[in-house]
Protein backbone atom coordinates (compact mmCIF):
# COMPACT_ATOMS: atom_id res chain seq x y z
CA UNK A 1 0.00 0.00 0.00
CA UNK A 2 1.43 3.56 -0.91
CA UNK A 3 -0.79 6.05 0.73
CA UNK A 4 -0.18 7.59 4.06
CA UNK A 5 -2.01 8.49 7.01
CA UNK A 6 -0.82 11.43 8.93
CA UNK A 7 -2.76 11.71 12.35
CA UNK A 8 -1.96 15.39 13.54
CA UNK A 9 -2.60 16.78 16.81
CA UNK A 10 -2.96 20.87 15.94
CA UNK A 11 -2.39 21.96 18.96
CA UNK A 12 -5.66 23.87 21.19
CA UNK A 13 -5.92 27.00 18.81
CA UNK A 14 -4.09 28.85 15.56
CA UNK A 15 -0.71 28.89 14.75
CA UNK A 16 1.13 29.87 17.58
CA UNK A 17 0.61 26.49 19.57
CA UNK A 18 0.76 24.33 16.06
CA UNK A 19 4.24 22.44 15.43
CA UNK A 20 6.31 22.79 12.52
CA UNK A 21 6.02 19.65 11.66
CA UNK A 22 2.50 19.05 12.31
CA UNK A 23 2.11 21.66 9.51
CA UNK A 24 4.64 20.00 7.56
CA UNK A 25 2.42 17.22 7.54
CA UNK A 26 -0.67 19.04 6.88
CA UNK A 27 1.20 20.11 3.38
CA UNK A 28 2.00 16.88 2.64
CA UNK A 29 -1.71 15.76 2.43
CA UNK A 30 -3.76 15.68 -0.59
CA UNK A 31 -7.11 14.99 1.74
CA UNK A 32 -7.82 16.67 5.02
CA UNK A 33 -10.35 15.28 7.34
CA UNK A 34 -11.36 15.84 10.85
CA UNK A 35 -14.53 17.33 13.05
CA UNK A 36 -15.40 20.43 10.91
CA UNK A 37 -14.19 23.25 13.53
CA UNK A 38 -10.63 21.65 13.36
CA UNK A 39 -10.43 21.89 9.53
CA UNK A 40 -11.63 25.05 9.40
CA UNK A 41 -8.46 26.26 11.74
CA UNK A 42 -6.52 24.95 8.14
CA UNK A 43 -5.95 27.67 5.80
CA UNK A 44 -7.54 26.51 2.13
CA UNK A 45 -5.33 25.53 0.06
CA UNK A 46 -6.41 24.28 -3.72
CA UNK A 47 -4.53 21.01 -4.23
CA UNK A 48 -6.37 19.67 -1.12
CA UNK A 49 -9.09 17.73 -0.70
CA UNK A 50 -11.05 18.79 2.75
CA UNK A 51 -13.47 16.23 3.98
CA UNK A 52 -14.80 17.78 7.38
CA UNK A 53 -17.46 15.29 9.48
CA UNK A 54 -19.35 15.81 12.72
CA UNK A 55 -17.96 15.70 16.10
CA UNK A 56 -20.17 11.90 16.88
CA UNK A 57 -18.40 10.13 13.96
CA UNK A 58 -14.99 9.27 15.32
CA UNK A 59 -14.88 5.68 13.92
CA UNK A 60 -16.36 6.49 10.38
CA UNK A 61 -13.33 9.41 9.71
CA UNK A 62 -11.28 6.97 10.99
CA UNK A 63 -12.22 4.29 8.46
CA UNK A 64 -12.39 6.90 5.32
CA UNK A 65 -9.03 7.93 6.20
CA UNK A 66 -7.71 4.53 6.03
CA UNK A 67 -9.60 3.84 3.08
CA UNK A 68 -8.05 6.82 1.02
CA UNK A 69 -4.90 6.23 2.34
CA UNK A 70 -5.05 2.37 1.16
CA UNK A 71 -6.24 4.34 -2.24
CA UNK A 72 -2.58 5.88 -2.70
CA UNK A 73 -3.51 9.05 -1.32
CA UNK A 74 -1.52 11.30 1.25
CA UNK A 75 -3.94 11.68 4.03
CA UNK A 76 -4.14 14.34 7.32
CA UNK A 77 -6.72 13.22 9.64
CA UNK A 78 -6.55 16.17 12.21
CA UNK A 79 -7.46 16.23 15.90
CA UNK A 80 -7.44 19.57 18.33
CA UNK A 81 -4.96 19.41 20.88
CA UNK A 82 -2.96 16.26 20.71
CA UNK A 83 -4.19 13.39 19.04
CA UNK A 84 -3.27 10.67 21.20
CA UNK A 85 -5.24 12.38 24.37
CA UNK A 86 -8.56 11.88 23.70
CA UNK A 87 -8.27 12.34 20.10
CA UNK A 88 -8.21 10.41 16.62
CA UNK A 89 -5.21 8.74 17.14
CA UNK A 90 -7.11 5.55 19.30
CA UNK A 91 -9.75 5.45 16.81
CA UNK A 92 -7.38 4.95 14.10
CA UNK A 93 -5.77 1.85 15.66
CA UNK A 94 -9.10 0.77 16.73
CA UNK A 95 -10.39 0.62 12.85
CA UNK A 96 -6.83 -0.73 11.92
CA UNK A 97 -7.29 -3.62 14.36
CA UNK A 98 -10.56 -4.72 13.13
CA UNK A 99 -10.02 -3.93 9.80
CA UNK A 100 -8.80 -5.43 6.19
CA UNK A 101 -5.49 -7.27 7.49
CA UNK A 102 -3.74 -5.38 4.14
CA UNK A 103 -4.42 -1.98 6.55
CA UNK A 104 -1.42 -2.77 8.97
CA UNK A 105 0.45 -2.32 5.54
CA UNK A 106 0.17 1.58 5.92
CA UNK A 107 2.24 3.91 7.07
CA UNK A 108 0.62 5.70 9.66
CA UNK A 109 2.28 8.39 11.47
CA UNK A 110 0.98 10.42 14.32
CA UNK A 111 2.35 13.89 15.10
CA UNK A 112 2.02 15.14 18.39
CA UNK A 113 0.58 18.60 19.52
CA UNK A 114 -0.38 20.61 22.56
CA UNK A 115 -3.12 19.20 24.66
CA UNK A 116 -5.82 21.34 26.56
CA UNK A 117 -4.49 20.23 29.97
CA UNK A 118 -0.63 21.85 29.35
CA UNK A 119 -2.41 24.65 27.46
CA UNK A 120 -4.43 25.49 30.61
CA UNK A 121 -1.85 24.58 33.04
CA UNK A 122 0.74 26.80 31.58
CA UNK A 123 -1.92 30.02 31.66
CA UNK A 124 -2.62 29.06 35.33
CA UNK A 125 0.97 29.10 36.54
CA UNK A 126 2.12 25.40 37.30
CA UNK A 127 -0.87 23.10 38.59
CA UNK A 128 0.67 20.34 36.77
CA UNK A 129 3.99 20.62 39.24
CA UNK A 130 3.59 16.78 40.33
CA UNK A 131 2.57 13.98 39.70
CA UNK A 132 -0.98 14.15 37.98
CA UNK A 133 -3.70 12.05 35.44
CA UNK A 134 -6.07 12.92 32.65
CA UNK A 135 -9.48 11.54 33.01
CA UNK A 136 -12.33 12.17 30.20
CA UNK A 137 -15.41 12.34 32.08
CA UNK A 138 -17.31 11.19 28.77
CA UNK A 139 -19.20 8.01 30.05
CA UNK A 140 -20.09 7.09 26.06
CA UNK A 141 -17.41 4.28 26.02
CA UNK A 142 -16.77 3.38 29.27
CA UNK A 143 -19.40 2.76 32.25
CA UNK A 144 -19.46 5.86 35.10
CA UNK A 145 -18.39 3.04 37.39
CA UNK A 146 -15.32 3.23 35.99
CA UNK A 147 -14.70 6.90 36.18
CA UNK A 148 -15.65 7.22 40.38
CA UNK A 149 -13.29 4.53 40.49
CA UNK A 150 -10.73 6.57 38.52
CA UNK A 151 -11.52 9.94 40.33
CA UNK A 152 -11.45 8.02 44.15
CA UNK A 153 -8.09 6.58 43.16
CA UNK A 154 -6.35 9.64 41.64
CA UNK A 155 -8.22 11.76 45.24
CA UNK A 156 -6.56 8.94 47.44
CA UNK A 157 -3.25 8.85 45.83
CA UNK A 158 -3.00 12.79 45.65
CA UNK A 159 -2.30 13.56 42.18
CA UNK A 160 -3.60 16.98 40.41
CA UNK A 161 -6.12 16.12 37.87
CA UNK A 162 -7.31 17.38 34.64
CA UNK A 163 -10.94 16.77 33.39
CA UNK A 164 -11.66 16.38 30.02
CA UNK A 165 -14.97 16.47 28.14
CA UNK A 166 -16.25 17.60 31.60
CA UNK A 167 -19.72 18.11 30.49
CA UNK A 168 -22.25 18.22 27.43
CA UNK A 169 -26.06 18.58 27.22
CA UNK A 170 -26.40 15.72 26.87
CA UNK A 171 -24.54 14.42 29.80
CA UNK A 172 -24.85 17.36 31.91
CA UNK A 173 -24.63 15.67 35.61
CA UNK A 174 -21.27 14.21 35.15
CA UNK A 175 -19.33 16.76 36.49
CA UNK A 176 -21.08 17.66 39.70
CA UNK A 177 -21.03 14.16 40.35
CA UNK A 178 -17.63 14.53 39.96
CA UNK A 179 -16.99 16.77 42.30
CA UNK A 180 -18.99 14.88 44.88
CA UNK A 181 -17.07 12.14 44.72
CA UNK A 182 -13.56 14.22 44.93
CA UNK A 183 -14.81 16.05 48.12
CA UNK A 184 -15.39 13.26 49.79
CA UNK A 185 -11.65 12.91 50.07
CA UNK A 186 -9.74 16.06 49.21
CA UNK A 187 -10.20 19.55 51.36
CA UNK A 188 -13.03 21.81 50.37
CA UNK A 189 -10.51 24.46 49.65
CA UNK A 190 -8.72 22.34 46.88
CA UNK A 191 -8.01 24.73 44.05
CA UNK A 192 -10.33 24.07 41.40
CA UNK A 193 -9.79 26.07 37.52
CA UNK A 194 -11.98 25.91 34.90
CA UNK A 195 -9.65 26.81 31.50
CA UNK A 196 -11.98 27.16 28.12
CA UNK A 197 -10.75 27.58 24.44
CA UNK A 198 -6.90 28.29 25.77
CA UNK A 199 -5.66 31.08 23.31
CA UNK A 200 -8.43 31.50 21.40
CA UNK A 201 -10.25 35.01 21.46
CA UNK A 202 -13.07 33.37 23.17
CA UNK A 203 -10.52 32.12 25.90
CA UNK A 204 -11.61 32.24 29.58
CA UNK A 205 -9.89 30.97 32.68
CA UNK A 206 -11.84 31.12 36.47
CA UNK A 207 -10.71 29.77 39.72
CA UNK A 208 -12.60 28.69 42.31
CA UNK A 209 -11.98 26.44 45.39
CA UNK A 210 -13.57 22.37 45.02
CA UNK A 211 -16.56 23.72 47.57
CA UNK A 212 -17.15 26.49 45.39
CA UNK A 213 -16.76 25.29 41.86
CA UNK A 214 -19.66 25.52 39.52
CA UNK A 215 -20.15 22.74 37.75
CA UNK A 216 -22.79 24.83 34.90
CA UNK A 217 -19.92 27.37 34.06
CA UNK A 218 -18.09 24.59 32.27
CA UNK A 219 -18.75 23.40 28.44
CA UNK A 220 -17.31 20.80 26.18
CA UNK A 221 -14.21 23.41 25.45
CA UNK A 222 -13.39 23.21 29.25
CA UNK A 223 -10.55 21.68 30.81
CA UNK A 224 -10.95 21.69 34.67
CA UNK A 225 -8.01 20.77 36.98
CA UNK A 226 -8.07 19.62 40.11
CA UNK A 227 -4.94 20.57 42.67
CA UNK A 228 -3.41 17.85 44.91
CA UNK A 229 -3.38 18.35 48.65
CA UNK A 230 -0.07 20.78 48.21
CA UNK A 231 -1.49 23.00 45.30
CA UNK A 232 -2.30 26.53 46.42
CA UNK A 233 -2.34 30.01 44.64
CA UNK A 234 -0.28 32.83 44.97
CA UNK A 235 -1.81 35.91 45.23
CA UNK A 236 -0.58 39.04 43.11
CA UNK A 237 -0.97 42.69 43.28
CA UNK A 238 -2.63 42.45 39.56
CA UNK A 239 -4.54 39.76 37.99
CA UNK A 240 -5.76 35.97 38.98
CA UNK A 241 -3.48 34.59 41.34
CA UNK A 242 -0.91 31.97 39.87
CA UNK A 243 -2.22 28.41 40.83
CA UNK A 244 1.02 25.91 41.22
CA UNK A 245 1.82 23.02 42.95
CA UNK A 246 5.13 22.32 44.17
CA UNK A 247 7.75 19.64 43.17
CA UNK A 248 7.69 18.53 46.26
CA UNK A 249 5.51 16.37 48.52
CA UNK A 250 5.23 14.29 52.01
CA UNK B 1 8.73 46.03 38.08
CA UNK B 2 9.37 46.37 34.36
CA UNK B 3 10.76 43.05 33.44
CA UNK B 4 9.47 39.63 32.10
CA UNK B 5 10.29 36.26 32.62
CA UNK B 6 9.38 33.46 29.58
CA UNK B 7 9.01 30.24 31.14
CA UNK B 8 9.21 28.02 27.93
CA UNK B 9 9.01 24.36 26.95
CA UNK B 10 11.28 23.63 24.12
CA UNK B 11 9.67 20.35 23.56
CA UNK B 12 11.33 16.97 23.43
CA UNK B 13 13.77 17.76 20.44
CA UNK B 14 15.21 20.51 17.90
CA UNK B 15 12.82 22.80 15.80
CA UNK B 16 9.99 20.44 14.57
CA UNK B 17 8.45 20.02 18.19
CA UNK B 18 8.94 23.48 19.00
CA UNK B 19 6.07 25.62 18.65
CA UNK B 20 6.22 29.42 17.60
CA UNK B 21 4.97 30.56 20.31
CA UNK B 22 8.24 29.40 22.39
CA UNK B 23 10.11 30.14 19.44
CA UNK B 24 9.10 33.87 19.53
CA UNK B 25 9.36 34.26 23.23
CA UNK B 26 12.78 33.21 23.11
CA UNK B 27 13.56 35.91 20.20
CA UNK B 28 12.27 38.40 22.73
CA UNK B 29 14.85 37.65 25.54
CA UNK B 30 17.70 39.13 26.47
CA UNK B 31 18.93 36.95 28.89
CA UNK B 32 18.49 32.80 28.22
CA UNK B 33 18.96 30.51 31.22
CA UNK B 34 18.20 26.87 31.49
CA UNK B 35 20.08 23.35 31.86
CA UNK B 36 23.00 23.78 29.66
CA UNK B 37 22.12 20.64 27.58
CA UNK B 38 18.90 22.53 26.17
CA UNK B 39 20.42 25.95 26.39
CA UNK B 40 22.74 24.94 23.26
CA UNK B 41 19.30 23.52 21.32
CA UNK B 42 18.90 27.16 20.78
CA UNK B 43 20.78 29.07 18.18
CA UNK B 44 23.45 31.64 19.07
CA UNK B 45 22.14 34.91 18.77
CA UNK B 46 25.14 37.99 19.82
CA UNK B 47 22.40 39.89 20.97
CA UNK B 48 21.39 37.67 24.04
CA UNK B 49 23.40 36.71 27.17
CA UNK B 50 22.92 33.03 27.78
CA UNK B 51 23.64 31.37 31.12
CA UNK B 52 23.71 27.88 31.23
CA UNK B 53 23.57 25.79 34.29
CA UNK B 54 24.03 22.29 36.02
CA UNK B 55 21.10 19.87 36.48
CA UNK B 56 20.89 19.86 39.87
CA UNK B 57 20.37 23.51 40.50
CA UNK B 58 16.73 24.56 39.34
CA UNK B 59 16.18 26.25 42.38
CA UNK B 60 18.95 28.66 42.20
CA UNK B 61 18.68 28.89 38.50
CA UNK B 62 15.33 30.07 38.55
CA UNK B 63 15.80 33.02 41.50
CA UNK B 64 18.63 33.82 39.10
CA UNK B 65 16.33 34.14 36.34
CA UNK B 66 13.91 36.30 38.83
CA UNK B 67 16.76 38.26 40.06
CA UNK B 68 17.26 39.30 35.91
CA UNK B 69 13.56 40.05 35.31
CA UNK B 70 13.33 42.03 38.41
CA UNK B 71 16.20 44.34 37.21
CA UNK B 72 14.05 44.44 34.33
CA UNK B 73 15.63 42.04 31.56
CA UNK B 74 13.71 40.16 29.49
CA UNK B 75 14.56 36.45 30.67
CA UNK B 76 13.68 33.43 29.00
CA UNK B 77 14.14 30.10 31.13
CA UNK B 78 13.92 26.93 28.91
CA UNK B 79 13.11 23.76 30.26
CA UNK B 80 12.89 20.15 27.65
CA UNK B 81 9.85 19.47 26.75
CA UNK B 82 7.04 20.90 28.74
CA UNK B 83 7.75 23.59 31.38
CA UNK B 84 5.14 22.56 33.83
CA UNK B 85 5.51 18.91 33.42
CA UNK B 86 8.25 18.15 35.46
CA UNK B 87 10.04 20.97 34.53
CA UNK B 88 11.00 24.43 35.51
CA UNK B 89 7.48 26.11 36.12
CA UNK B 90 6.88 25.19 39.58
CA UNK B 91 10.17 25.85 40.50
CA UNK B 92 9.59 29.10 39.28
CA UNK B 93 6.77 29.18 41.54
CA UNK B 94 8.24 27.71 44.46
CA UNK B 95 10.69 30.44 44.58
CA UNK B 96 8.39 33.66 43.39
CA UNK B 97 6.46 32.14 46.74
CA UNK B 98 9.52 32.01 49.07
CA UNK B 99 11.08 35.31 47.89
CA UNK B 100 10.12 39.05 48.32
CA UNK B 101 6.87 39.94 47.49
CA UNK B 102 7.49 42.56 44.84
CA UNK B 103 8.19 39.51 42.83
CA UNK B 104 4.70 39.01 42.64
CA UNK B 105 4.32 41.87 40.75
CA UNK B 106 6.41 40.67 37.78
CA UNK B 107 5.14 39.50 34.99
CA UNK B 108 6.02 36.30 34.46
CA UNK B 109 4.78 33.54 31.05
CA UNK B 110 4.40 30.34 30.88
CA UNK B 111 4.73 28.84 27.04
CA UNK B 112 3.52 25.17 27.06
CA UNK B 113 5.59 22.64 24.99
CA UNK B 114 5.07 18.77 23.64
CA UNK B 115 6.13 16.95 27.03
CA UNK B 116 8.35 13.34 26.18
CA UNK B 117 4.72 11.54 27.14
CA UNK B 118 3.06 13.09 24.13
CA UNK B 119 6.13 12.53 21.70
CA UNK B 120 6.22 8.58 22.98
CA UNK B 121 2.81 8.05 22.59
CA UNK B 122 2.62 9.70 19.34
CA UNK B 123 5.65 7.14 18.02
CA UNK B 124 4.51 4.14 19.47
CA UNK B 125 0.84 4.31 18.13
CA UNK B 126 -1.54 5.70 21.17
CA UNK B 127 -1.06 4.13 24.13
CA UNK B 128 -2.31 7.04 26.00
CA UNK B 129 -5.46 6.44 24.34
CA UNK B 130 -7.62 5.95 27.20
CA UNK B 131 -7.31 7.80 31.14
CA UNK B 132 -3.75 8.19 32.30
CA UNK B 133 -1.49 9.71 34.86
CA UNK B 134 1.88 10.64 34.96
CA UNK B 135 4.47 9.72 37.65
CA UNK B 136 8.11 10.93 38.38
CA UNK B 137 10.12 8.23 39.79
CA UNK B 138 12.47 10.87 41.35
CA UNK B 139 12.57 10.44 45.20
CA UNK B 140 14.57 13.45 45.67
CA UNK B 141 11.49 15.11 46.77
CA UNK B 142 9.04 13.18 47.86
CA UNK B 143 8.92 9.98 50.09
CA UNK B 144 9.27 6.93 48.17
CA UNK B 145 6.66 5.58 49.77
CA UNK B 146 4.52 7.87 48.30
CA UNK B 147 5.34 6.42 44.62
CA UNK B 148 4.48 2.68 45.26
CA UNK B 149 0.95 4.60 47.04
CA UNK B 150 0.70 6.56 43.46
CA UNK B 151 1.48 3.27 41.18
CA UNK B 152 -0.76 0.72 42.60
CA UNK B 153 -3.66 3.54 43.07
CA UNK B 154 -2.92 3.70 39.00
CA UNK B 155 -2.52 0.22 38.45
CA UNK B 156 -5.83 -0.58 40.56
CA UNK B 157 -7.51 2.03 39.25
CA UNK B 158 -6.46 0.91 35.61
CA UNK B 159 -4.80 3.88 34.13
CA UNK B 160 -1.85 3.74 31.04
CA UNK B 161 0.84 5.14 33.46
CA UNK B 162 3.71 7.44 31.85
CA UNK B 163 6.53 7.21 34.17
CA UNK B 164 9.12 10.44 33.81
CA UNK B 165 12.76 10.04 35.65
CA UNK B 166 12.94 6.17 35.79
CA UNK B 167 16.20 6.11 37.18
CA UNK B 168 19.37 7.59 37.56
CA UNK B 169 22.94 6.52 38.32
CA UNK B 170 21.93 8.02 41.62
CA UNK B 171 18.47 6.66 41.59
CA UNK B 172 19.12 2.67 40.32
CA UNK B 173 16.93 0.88 41.50
CA UNK B 174 13.34 2.56 41.50
CA UNK B 175 12.60 1.33 37.91
CA UNK B 176 12.83 -2.29 39.11
CA UNK B 177 11.00 -1.52 42.33
CA UNK B 178 8.32 0.12 40.44
CA UNK B 179 7.58 -2.62 38.14
CA UNK B 180 7.66 -5.27 40.73
CA UNK B 181 4.86 -3.20 42.58
CA UNK B 182 2.91 -3.14 39.25
CA UNK B 183 3.58 -6.25 38.75
CA UNK B 184 1.47 -7.33 41.54
CA UNK B 185 -1.72 -5.73 40.04
CA UNK B 186 -1.31 -5.74 36.47
CA UNK B 187 -1.11 -8.90 33.91
CA UNK B 188 2.41 -10.06 33.08
CA UNK B 189 1.66 -9.32 29.46
CA UNK B 190 0.99 -5.88 29.90
CA UNK B 191 2.75 -3.80 27.21
CA UNK B 192 5.40 -1.93 28.30
CA UNK B 193 7.32 0.92 26.40
CA UNK B 194 10.76 2.28 27.02
CA UNK B 195 11.11 5.56 24.38
CA UNK B 196 14.21 7.30 24.57
CA UNK B 197 15.22 11.14 23.02
CA UNK B 198 12.09 10.53 21.00
CA UNK B 199 13.05 13.43 17.77
CA UNK B 200 16.67 13.45 18.50
CA UNK B 201 19.24 11.71 16.35
CA UNK B 202 19.98 9.20 18.75
CA UNK B 203 15.75 8.05 19.82
CA UNK B 204 15.47 4.58 20.50
CA UNK B 205 12.12 2.74 21.19
CA UNK B 206 11.44 -0.68 22.54
CA UNK B 207 8.51 -3.35 23.30
CA UNK B 208 8.42 -5.36 26.49
CA UNK B 209 6.06 -7.09 27.99
CA UNK B 210 5.95 -5.66 32.21
CA UNK B 211 7.45 -9.36 33.03
CA UNK B 212 10.04 -8.93 30.56
CA UNK B 213 11.33 -5.22 30.63
CA UNK B 214 14.64 -4.57 31.46
CA UNK B 215 14.95 -1.74 33.96
CA UNK B 216 18.74 -1.37 33.32
CA UNK B 217 17.83 -0.83 29.57
CA UNK B 218 16.47 2.75 30.83
CA UNK B 219 18.05 5.94 31.80
CA UNK B 220 17.01 9.86 32.87
CA UNK B 221 16.22 10.47 29.14
CA UNK B 222 13.74 7.24 28.82
CA UNK B 223 10.11 7.68 28.99
CA UNK B 224 8.65 4.64 30.15
CA UNK B 225 4.84 3.60 29.16
CA UNK B 226 2.91 0.87 31.34
CA UNK B 227 -0.10 -0.23 29.47
CA UNK B 228 -3.74 -0.48 30.76
CA UNK B 229 -5.51 -3.62 31.17
CA UNK B 230 -6.82 -3.01 27.36
CA UNK B 231 -3.90 -1.75 25.70
CA UNK B 232 -2.42 -4.45 23.07
CA UNK B 233 -0.21 -4.57 20.38
CA UNK B 234 -1.14 -4.76 16.80
CA UNK B 235 1.24 -6.73 14.95
CA UNK B 236 2.53 -5.26 11.32
CA UNK B 237 3.75 -7.00 8.22
CA UNK B 238 7.28 -4.93 8.55
CA UNK B 239 7.92 -2.54 11.33
CA UNK B 240 7.68 -2.51 14.94
CA UNK B 241 4.05 -3.42 15.96
CA UNK B 242 2.04 -0.64 16.73
CA UNK B 243 0.93 -0.07 20.90
CA UNK B 244 -2.33 1.47 21.81
CA UNK B 245 -5.05 1.41 24.27
CA UNK B 246 -8.83 1.73 22.34
CA UNK B 247 -11.00 4.54 23.96
CA UNK B 248 -13.72 1.93 25.26
CA UNK B 249 -13.08 -0.02 28.69
CA UNK B 250 -15.17 -1.73 31.32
Amino acid sequence: MSGRLFVIGLGPAGDAMMTPEAKHALAQASELLGYAPYLARIPENPGQNRHPSDNRVERGRAEQALALAAAGRDVALVSGGDAGVFGMAATVFEAIEAGDRALRGLDVTVIPGITAMLAASARLGAPLGHDFCAISLSDNLKPWALVEKRLRAAAEADFVIALYNPLSRARPWQLGAAFAILGATLPPTTPVAFARAIGRADETVALFSLASADPGLADMATLVLIGARASRLITRPEGRPWFYTPRSAS
